[in-house]
């Protein structure tokens, strides 16, 4: 356990990316693969890979490299992808509906207990199976219920006062939507998905490269 | 110009967020403020503040501190927001019906030109007054459209095939919701909103909090 204290969120970014890697390795019946070959299938740095991985323990055999199933089920445990987790969507519009629908998430041990809106248009409606409820049964639900990841699809007005609610009542993982920074206790956890920041980081991007090219047109 | 050519990933990626920041004094009606103020509201140290604007240009003063108005003008120009951008949405999935639906990117000045699909029972249906395309027809609406970014919402297996038409139709922006790493020329940007590899962050931070905490409760 002492090992993971100083794990760097570079590294832990990069863990999902392995288990990526190596699920396809293994749906393709690979038995192992060496740092190596894997290095030039997932684009990290051979010598990166060996050090991201003895962060956790020591996977890798002199000579023989990965076994890939072995490693595959090590970064799922890792991960936490061995247990499963209670979730709600707070919020039904556009986002909050897609991730309703994502099945992927079901396959990761994500079950979805409840979905919550303000709307009383999408209150009563059903995505795969789960009723819409009004948010103000928000707060008696999760009296009730376990739930260990609130999915916060809101509107950023609103965010923070859903957040405060939720985590009052014991949620203690957020995955939030909207485009904030939600302020929590240390022990809340928080992971952001800000897509309107994503699609600047774009457009940067794409004005440095064509810029670059109109330096590179005038020499 | 110059001066771009060597900003880092870690400080173009915090430059949305002083954007977003900046936008809310602004709505706010401040018109200074300093990189110690900021620092409070935003969460990064002065120093890092001072380090990151500085790369961009002179936009502080000694002893005023920074025009809000001013300065967001600024770093909207270097996020490429004063321009438009014409998109398309390949894949009308959930995502992409998301994505179609979220008019927040409206206002910043991506300007969605048509949405694709292979679903016969999508085809023809409308989202924000625009009808879903055959996706047989993208290729000739290439042909006919500048489009600057094509926005990937299509399943894993079809992801790449469908990048490598558009970028061969001359699309140089992909933003890409598809949770595999797309292989592109040189020219061409990918910026990767991976979900899946962002819920699994949040297990492994949520499994990383709950072993530290037994630990605690067993000293």
């Amino acid at each position: 356990m002492e090992k993971k204290r100083s794990i760097s969120m570079a590294v832990i970014k990069r863990l999902p990316k392995y288990y990526r890697y190596l699920r396809e390795l293994d749906k393709n019946d690979v038995d192992r693969i060496s740092s190596k070959e894997l290095s030039e299938k997932i684009g990290f740095t051979a010598s990166q890979i060996r050090q991201d991985l003895n962060c956790f323990g020591d996977f890798g055999q002199q000579g023989y490299g990965y076994n890939v199933k072995d490693l595959l089920y090590q970064i799922s445990v890792i991960l936490g992808l061995n247990k499963a987790y209670n979730t709600v969507i707070i919020g039904a519009g556009n986002i909050g509906q897609a991730i309703a629908n994502y099945t992927t998430f079901d396959k990761m041990s994500f079950n979805l207990k409840g979905i919550f809106d303000l709307n009383v248009k999408l209150i009563g409606l059903k995505i795969r199976d789960i009723e819409i409820k009004d948010m103000d049964e928000l707060e008696g639900f999760l009296q009730e219920e376990e739930i260990d990841i609130a999915i916060i699809c809101v509107p950023k007005s609103r965010a923070q006062g859903v957040v405060d609610m939720v985590t009052n009542k014991g949620v203690k993982a957020i995955w939030n939507f909207a485009p904030i920074d939600l302020k929590v206790a240390d022990d809340v956890i928080v992971e952001n998905v800000h897509l309107s920041e994503s699609l600047m980081t774009l457009s940067y991007l794409i004005n440095e490269r064509n810029e670059a090219r109109e330096l590179t047109e005038e020499e």
